[in-house]
């Protein structure tokens, strides 16, 4: 099964040049892997003339562990699918396939290099005037698109069997909804917040709330989901976004998708009062932080709920009451989603630049306090909180 | 694929007596085909001496239209894994299964005649004081170890990619969730309660709540349910009962099977004030249809929470919080769907003898005025029934 392992740069060079269509057979290629996730392999193949893909491997292991932490490979062919369907509704949002080679386990695809990863240019506080927009709009197609509200019964059925995805989806399961919640031995918590970690530990109220969401999680099949929509999965520049990585997609709740979009924004907020620079300067970004929030959301449902009324194939879901009902329910959903993940990237294995960029323990645990605190508010308030103004009025407040 | 068909009595009981094992190779076997459901065939074949068993088989178009209504065979398949996978957690309700072939599209499984059709069984006011417990016994045991709280990630998710049944689902996304609010041709209606079906499809709050039923139909894989539990499949008599014809089956709300069965006791509970007979016997055997009905859900909640608290593997899920939590949210949607159940039996396509058996249409439109009122109610009022006493005596009061 490690068979199809690239063994040299000219057999990686070889595959672009052969499964991408963007070289000129004349032109020399170099390759380098530039990898910067756990789990697969990537290389970027490029031309002295500019033109250039990228490579994305699964071995069927972990790639910072090694064979001792196995995975299946049918990840790569959930991403290339799911990557091939997103484009289907927003072609301008997510990098092109030119090719999905199953025997390699192995895409093709278009470079987005000119873009940077979102988590960086928020920690370096990055104007992105199309964030929220592109975001919510990337949200309301993808994911009313892959919904009983549009498709088919039929294709809806087949498309689940096809994304079923258990191994990536037990990382979530886990990873989310329980190490954070326990004295997990995989948590990664610092010693200034350990009493915070414990108060968490015993707050049966959240930990009920929690179970709900996981619950959800578990059984709720309402669209293809990305299923690992957080800062490192998006590219933006002030001109554009992209969206990567779908390789943890599944017939998941809505709200996991625009929840998580949601929490890393608010990690972010929470992070940027204690990096350096000036308070002035810090106070803006957070302002335009909760400004992008509150853009991706009106983006996400002021388009989805026209596709709702203009596309809902299903009349019995076609009704104008259900429509705002509905959306009511998705908000709620996307706001205790966004609540675990400022819980899990605060106490759980997986931690965030917009955090770990604060350099001392103490000044990171104000940040962190503050992290917690609001993904606490967000998963148990999540039920009384009727739009997204008054969810940012209760960020503000902590 | 109709070739499967068999061709004669003789082949017929050449089958049964080479795939069950019940047979003396020496006893002489007669057939019957005693199917009076509308999609399949069933067979009996038994020896003078009182041997018997059933033959199902499943032809790829519904039985009593012919080819013009193609229906998948997968459906057998379905029935026969159902079949087998109830039997390891109530061995006692169910038929055995002596054989399944994929190449026949047919089971041969144990012959209950020995009980009764519990429609006709109701319908003649029987006696069944078992049947209450061991209904909600059938629903606690199938349904809590098909479910997320017992299963294995993994495990889980392959049987929800093996139950797919788009077919069978597609039926009840119509005939439940669809055709009864509106003016449907498929529709069957009294004229006399003609003012009363055109209540309903202007009736928005009800027309809502439907809608979110739908939804959770729809996407809700919380377990493997029977997916067709109505009182035609189930046999009873006063020692015991079986339960057959899993062939809806996929992983759904489990809210849907328990309301079924709720459903199809009131909608006999509507009939039984307008059949013939002593008010007084009429009276007694409402009350006793009420006491099922509680009967039913205490046994349900209580071994299901038994089993929540001894055998849920998550322990994310394994909270007592989250399990009185739980078992509210399954009361409020089996009552949900219990009235989906007693609105489509009334105006719907596929009407119920409970009803049918009252001759004179005026009659009867009293009955059906009350089915409907009845599940008017339980669809709008469910999140407001705390408990099944609650939801009884607002029963009583229609």
């Amino acid at each position: 099964m490690t068979d199809c392992k690239f063994v040299s740069e000219a057999e990686v060079i070889d595959f672009a040049r052969h499964h991408s269509g963007v070289f000129d057979p004349a032109e020399a290629l170099s390759v380098e892997e530039i990898g910067d996730g756990n789990i697969n392999f990537v290389y970027r193949v490029y031309a002295a003339g500019g033109n250039s893909v990228i490579i994305k491997q699964a071995l069927p292991y972990v790639r910072i562990i090694g064979e001792g932490w196995p995975l299946s490979q049918d990840r790569i062919r959930i991403e290339a699918e799911a990557l091939m369907l997103e484009a289907e509704y927003c072609p301008d949002l997510v990098p092109r396939v030119y090719h999905f080679d199953a025997a390699r386990s192995a895409i093709v695809m278009e470079d987005i290099g000119a873009f940077e990863n979102l988590r960086h240019a928020l920690v370096a506080r990055a104007e992105l005037p199309l964030l929220g927009k592109q975001l919510g709009r990337f949200c309301a197609e993808t994911l009313f698109h892959t919904s009983d509200l549009y498709l088919d019964a039929h294709r809806k059925k087949e498309m689940v069997a096809r994304f079923i995805n258990p191994d990536l989806c037990k990382i979530t399961e886990d990873l989310f909804f329980w190490d954070p919640f326990c004295d997990h031995e995989r948590n990664n918590i610092n010693p200034a917040i350990w009493s915070e970690a414990e108060a968490l530990w015993r707050d049966e109220p959240l930990k009920l709330e929690v179970a709900r969401l996981k619950h959800r999680f578990l059984t709720c099949a309402e669209a293809l989901v990305h299923g690992d929509l957080h800062s490192g999965s998006v590219f933006a520049n002030a001109e554009g976004t992209r969206i990567i990585d779908p390789e943890f997609a599944y017939f998941g709740p809505i709200g996991f998708d625009v929840g998580s979009l949601i929490g890393n924004l608010l990690l972010n907020y929470a992070g940027q009062a204690q990096l350096p620079g000036e308070a002035s300067e810090c106070e803006a970004y957070r302002a335009w932080l909760l400004d992008a929030v509150r853009e991706l959301w009106n983006t996400f449902a002021g388009r989805f709920g026209e596709l709702m009324s203009s596309s809902t194939k299903d009349p019995s879901l076609n009704l104008p009451a259900y429509r705002e009902a509905y959306l009511a329910d998705l908000l709620r959903d996307s706001l205790g989603y966004a609540g675990t993940e400022l819980i899990r990237r605060t106490v759980g294995l997986a931690h965030v630049l917009d955090l770990e960029a604060i350099e001392d323990p103490q000044q990171r645990a104000k940040a962190e306090t503050q992290a917690l605190h609001l993904g606490r508010m967000l998963v148990l308030e999540r039920a009384q909180l009727s739009d997204i103004d008054a969810a940012i009025e209760r960020v503000r407040q902590i």
